[in-house]
This record gives structure tokens, sequence and C-alpha cells, in this order.
């Protein structure tokens, strides 16, 4: 008899969120399920690890097929507790998410749903973070399900190419106005932000980060363009961040030879 | 006559470490020196942003082209803060660094002192980290010197690539058995884990992080082996973590056609 598959999941939005909920609802239909998830909201903690602190680990739920924890630390933690505390193996597969908000284009760098996906990566456990184009808490994350079934079918099926993991990118549109999938790059683009100056009660300012997106992807296949069409996007990452294209005219500048 | 360079510097050890103040003496050569700092040691925080989290600023020192920040944030909130709060205006390069520890091969995904030059580099400014191997805190950071500042003088001249920062690592030798400087490429590696268990005061257990670093590079020009042959190495970082050379097969798989 076939073995049946483990799916390890975590997010950067925490525990009791309407992404997460539905992730765990899909993922159930294809195996074992062990959920490791944030205490709290840990957005935009990119790939954070908890060097030198702590981390506490507890268990909510357990139910057939199913466990529920929650851990002190990041996504990244989380993944790292999950395989080695919690499984003491590799999973089949690792998702992550669905994240409340767009982790396309250069929100993929500051993302701890992504994270969690490329932390997957570099232990070579499949990884998918899956994430919803609206930042609501009550967001709607059922148009799409269909899709998200057949990407995680294909990947349990098939596997991914070695240090990738997959960033998919949700329009938050009726399911009858989705196009398809469509396998694009990361678009260039850029947060122009305003630290904003505030007072706390005690009259002492404080910044807070705001900001508007800037896009400035010249390809058509750039992953913020492919999201105003409509279309499902597939962006497959990986954890080389080497400038390769810029290694020779660097060697000329700097190699002592 | 000519403008005074500005030079924005952070780290993610925190203030008064070795490796900042060695940095700062090395920068005040070339130009007026802003530091803003993390007010504790933020290590490991990647790329990590202070969402929807008060972000405080203390100024701590002014002299003649100096000023000394801290603040409550990551690595990338310093950058942010410094840019946006302190300065009003890009500064000509932005240091990160010196980091107690190396950040070659993956480690370059973890670490916060590098996540503030490929911050650098998304605002179109040249962004360097430098990283010492050597973890101590009073390790020795001054048999590298006269490379720092050759890397420093190259860049302040002839600038970087678009996007492009550089992770520059430092073997922890004398200045006699320095070799040079190799422009290389990220090394293929991985933390080998183990979740410590503990137990607190209380008797609670929690797990500590901690591993062994498995070098997994078969090219030659890796940075880890040019490291290990004393070389100083230069890996040029990019922003852009597409798996480009996997786009067809996965368009095959997933694109709706």
């Amino acid at each position: 008899m076939k073995k049946q598959k483990t799916i390890l999941i975590t997010n950067d939005d925490g525990i009791n969120t309407r992404g997460l909920n539905k992730l765990i609802a899909i993922a159930k239909d294809y195996g074992k399920v062990v959920v490791v998830a944030p205490d709290q909201a840990r957005s935009g903690q990119s790939h954070a690890v908890s060097v030198a602190i702590p981390l506490y680990l507890t268990k909510i739920r357990t139910e057939e097929n199913f466990e529920e924890y929650i851990c002190s630390g990041t996504p990244v933690d989380a993944i790292k507790l999950g395989e080695q505390i919690v499984l003491r193996e590799n999973p089949d597969l690792i998702l992550s998410g669905i994240n409340h908000g767009s982790n396309a284009s250069v929100n993929v760098i500051y993302s701890g749903t992504m994270a969690a996906a490329r932390e997957a990566s570099i232990d070579g456990i499949p990884g998918i973070g899956f994430s919803l184009l609206d930042y609501a808490p009550d967001a709607n994350f059922d148009e799409a399900e269909k899709y998200i079934r057949h990407i995680i079918e294909e990947v349990l099926q098939n596997g991914l190419p070695p240090n990738v993991a997959l960033n998919v990118n949700i329009p938050a549109v009726a399911e009858k106005d989705l196009k398809g999938i469509k396998v694009c790059h990361q678009s260039q683009g850029r947060w122009e932000e305003m630290m904003e100056e505030r007072k706390d009660e005690k009259g002492n300012i404080f910044y807070w980060l705001t900001g508007t997106f800037k896009d400035m992807e010249e390809d058509d296949n750039g992953d913020i363009k492919r999201l105003e069409q409509n279309y499902i996007t597939i962006t497959p990452v990986q954890i080389d961040i080497t400038a390769y294209r810029h290694i020779p005219e660097l060697k000329n500048r700097f190699d002592t030879l």
C-alpha cells in the first residue's frame, strides 16, 4: 500500500486566519497535515531565524491525520521546528499561506510566507507559497480553490526542480474572471516608502512604515502584469542570489590576478 | 568644488561592536558618515521590516562630518530611516558590517547585514556588506583594512551595476596570509541544523537553534572554496530571485494556453 503523504503547513499571518484555514482544508484531502504556525502575525519577517532566542512550541489540536501547533518564532523557525521536532523527518510537501496580500515582485524578498517555502527548497522539499491579492482579514479565499488544488496535485505527483520553490499569487476576483495560470518572472518594482512621523501617548516621536508599490517591469511576462490580466501567477524562485551576468565585469574590476 | 560624499552605515550586530567601529573609522576618510544601527543584536533578521510596529530613532552622537543613531528596528529598517528621516536624500554609498561571522553561501539569505546592502540596491544606491569569518566579539578587524579601503574607493569611483550589491567576506587570517580578492558566486550549501531541546527556569521545554554548515558546491569559484584559499571574496548579489532556467519546464507543466 502506498504510504500516505505528509504535508507541513505554515504562514506569516498567524494562526486562525482565513487564508491558513482555507489552505488546511484543501491540504487535508491530500494526506496527513501538520500545521506549525507563528503565534502572532509575522508579516514582513522575510527569512529571519531566531538566533540565540528560545523557541516555544505548543500543540493546540490533534485529530485524525491532523495536528496543529503554534510557535514563538518566525515562519522559517516554524518550518525548522515542524521538520525537526514535530515530524522528525522531511514532509512530502511544504505549503505556506494563503497569505493575506500580494507577494509578487519585490514583496517576495520581504515575505515570511515565501521565506518558509524557500526554506523548504534548501532542505530538498517541494515548497509552495500561496498569496491572495487582498490584505483584508475577511478576504474571500474560495474563488481560486480549483487552481490551488491543481497546483498542489501536480507538485505532489511530479515534484519540483532542486532548490526551487513556487511563489503563487492569486488575483482577488471571482472564479469566472480568473483566466488561468501563467508561469512568469518576478517583476522589477519597489516600494516608494514614507516613514510617517507619529507620536506615542508619552509624546515620543516614532516612525511608521507606509508606502505605495511601483511596478517598473517592462517585460510582458512579469508577475505584476499577469496578475493585472487576472492570471494566477507561478513565479519559480531560488536560493542562489548571485548576479551571475555581472561577474565578468566585476572580475575585471576587482580580481587579484 | 566637488560635493562631499555621504556614506550611510548600518550592521546587524548592533551599536558599539568592533566590526561596526572599524567600518566607521575607515569610512570617515571618504566623506560624511551617518550611522543608523539597530539598538540590539539583530543577527539572522534577513530582510525583515517592521510592519505595523512603531520605530524609534535616537541620535547618540554628532561630530564634524559624523552622526550616529540607534533605531528600534531591523537592519533594513535602519536603512529606510537613514535615507528618509536622517539624510532625506539618497547617500552616495551604503555600507553594512563589518559583520562578526561569515555571510558566504546560504548565510547571505539569513543575514541582516547583507539584507541592508541589498535594500540599498533596490533604492538605486551602491551597497556593500562586509563580513569577517570570526564570530568573536573581540575579533581582529585590522588585517584586511587595505582591501576594504580598495573596494570602497573603487565603488565610490565607479559605482555598481543597477540592482546589484556586493557581499564581501574576509578570511580571519593575518594580512600576510591574505592572497587578494576574487569575485565569485554563492556556494551551494546548507545548515545541518539541530533544534536542541532545553528547559527554562520554570521547567518549560524550549528549542535552541544550533547546527553545522555543509558546503555542497562543486565549482571552484564558489565563495566558500575561495575563502578557504585565503582570498577575500566578492559575491555580487541581486534582488530578482526568479529561477529563470526552470521557467520553460514549468510553463509546460502549468501554463493555461
